[in-house]
């Protein structure tokens, strides 16, 4: 079959070795890894298949992972990722959703088949898709394993982005700047709000010119009114209404590369609170980028915001922000570096984040994000779209 | 707040009784939910808030299960379910993707409190977004508890739609056809498959002139070409060609309650053997369908379809369809019954499924699929887009 590979061969290689050096530091054998962003990162692999136990076994003596799933997911593995054929192991369709078999039964045999059933072997506890059930079943069919936690071990490994890397968040960018400009100009008193989540979902999948967009990981979160008091709700049937807050987080998504975005706009004129709000905010997320550059640690950068928002009476008791980049639902957050207190992660170039530092109060939120990357010297946003109130 | 309910009040308790008798029935005193459609099910809590650690707990002494979950997304409990305020309970934020604590601790000691520390405790072992650590920190805090596994209580519950339940589900057929028909009259030669995607996405989100629609639980599936030897890939932005072929796996959405459909194009005139997999996908499946009547086991079902396939030559070894109606990403199936042999659940009315004998050979595949609701002497499909190949 004809492979198109996103990335090349040597670079799928490099973040295997680069996760192997991860695994052996910690003394790890062998690892599963179940996560679909990382299983993509170190092989390619993509499609809609993770509501089915698959995942990979990458271990210490060889080369390439093996990749296993369900059978008639073996020719995606085959389109799309970097592994020879004798490295996609497919089970038979009876695993899945069983009450009698588990297809962590199926990986236990590949492990003995390799010779790793007595060594240690990593799973990734706190993994999306990796459920109690995967260990459980796991850990009865390798009696003679020990078992460790290898949880973010592949998350650490792609939190530093290759320049191509960064280039997929470019094109990301592009197509999260245009869903923006489109919820923008779609929203306005008497618009249904699913019509002009409509024209979000259109943009972000149409892209540009020069390419499409993929799917993000996250819905378009577009709450408006009171339940703008909360971040993960998003439209309803129900028309705009004059006065209305609007949050709008969305994003671009290139090839599974995120580049999330958010502003928030008002229905007419916004209400002073809202404007004292989104003035607190935007000071505050623009102070903190300014400051950031490389050598200085999350938790400092988060105290910079801190600060700011000190005089203002408001109070922000969640992190700030988080490591994104590729990934798959139900989120575009790495679960690695966070700016929160108590981060000490480091900032190093070609790192890349979104900061959200979004406010919701009990009747009405603001939301202002960007998304950038660590450079040389400070830090670049990804998309310039005008950091203020919209107010329509 | 402002709370506004998909279902009445009685339902919903209604809906908690039945979870409870079967928790009774199997010796469970209290039971963990994490799958986001059990928590939606039993409460109406909505949001795209899953991506984070949440659930309730469910405990045969009380009439309201208690929400756990994330500071932020708490308003959202109080907007969209209908349990009072003090059966809402939120974990600060520093519990979010911690290296130091887990927000199952937060839940042990929402057991401890309500005395159940000492009990049966069950949780759904193998559902989405239960995590093998979350099983290992809750067992940690509550070493006098005895754990049993609690998988797929809940989904056996609402294997049975409610009247409200399908009237959501008809509507959201209507949405899918449309966004069949949408994406029938997008795709053609040279139109990009991206832009034919963006369209299909609209039409799911706008909806009807009535009501709008909510987001799938899975992408629109539509991949092209050889792509379609797999049923997990989608659209990429290279243009459709003279000759593709084009699964296209698409569905509709109200409230969360799906309406699945499959159909299969080509884009010029459809090469022999497309067309003679397609006769006999739909010579199946009509004959299936047909067939089906209360009483009926989901295994007999199959073999009416196996029956018809068997002279043709091709083979399916995968199941022909499942149960379907309220979800979340990653999946719109609910994992109880499934058409397969040795599936012995017996058809009753207003159970609902997705029937989808698609086969996939390693150059093209053919997905043919339809919604359906068991009646009281048959079944009733959803949607009426006539069951044919289309040729563009």
């Amino acid at each position: 079959m004809e492979r198109i590979l996103n990335f090349s061969r040597e670079e799928y290689v490099e973040r295997v070795k680069k996760t192997k050096e991860s695994m052996s530091h910690k003394g790890i054998d062998a690892l599963i890894v179940t996560d679909p962003a990382n299983i993509n990162y170190l092989t390619g692999f993509d499609g809609w298949s993770f509501y089915v136990h698959q995942g990979l076994v990458v271990m210490l003596g060889e080369e390439e992972p093996v990749w296993f799933g369900r059978g008639q997911d073996a020719n995606a593995a085959r389109l799309t990722s970097w592994l020879s054929d004798d490295h996609i192991r497919a089970y038979t369709d009876d695993y899945v959703q069983s009450l009698v078999k588990h297809p962590m039964e199926f990986v236990a045999d590949i492990i003995k088949e390799k010779g790793y059933d007595n060594k240690i072997i990593a799973t990734e506890m706190d993994a999306y898709y990796y459920t109690a059930k995967c260990q459980e079943s796991l850990q009865k069919s390798l009696p003679n394993a020990k078992f460790a936690d290898g949880n973010l071990i592949v998350n650490w490994v792609k939190i530093i982005k290759s320049d191509a890397e960064v280039e997929f968040m470019r094109r990301a960018a592009k197509i999260a700047e245009k869903a923006m400009t489109t919820a923008v100009d779609s929203i306005a008193e008497g618009v249904r709000q699913c019509d002009a989540a409509a024209n979000v979902y259109h943009a972000q999948i149409s892209g540009t010119k020069e390419y499409g967009g993929d799917y993000c990981s996250i819905i378009p979160l577009m709450p408006a009114g009171v339940r703008t008091s909360t971040p993960h709700l998003s439209w309803t049937d129900e028309p705009y209404k004059n006065g209305d807050t609007v949050i709008l987080e969305l994003c671009g998504n290139y090839k599974r590369y995120h580049c999330p975005l958010s502003r928030t706009l008002t229905v007419g004129d916004a209400p002073q609170k809202v404007k004292d709000l989104a003035s607190v905010v935007i000071e505050g997320l623009t102070i903190t980028l300014e400051s950031i550059k490389p050598g200085m640690t999350c938790e400092e950068a988060e105290r910079v915001w801190a600060k700011s928002i000190a005089k203002s009476g408001f109070i922000k008791d969640s992190r700030i922000g988080y490591s994104t980049g590729l990934n798959y639902p139900p989120d575009w957050g790495e679960h690695t570096a966070s700016f929160r207190p108590g981060d000490k992660t480091m900032l190093r170039p070609n790192m890349t984040f979104h900061m959200i530092p979004g406010i919701w109060l009990d009747d009405c939120g603001v939301d202002m994000s960007e998304s950038f990357r660590i450079t040389e010297n400070g830090c670049e946003t990804f998309t310039s779209i005008p950091r203020k109130l919209f107010e329509k």
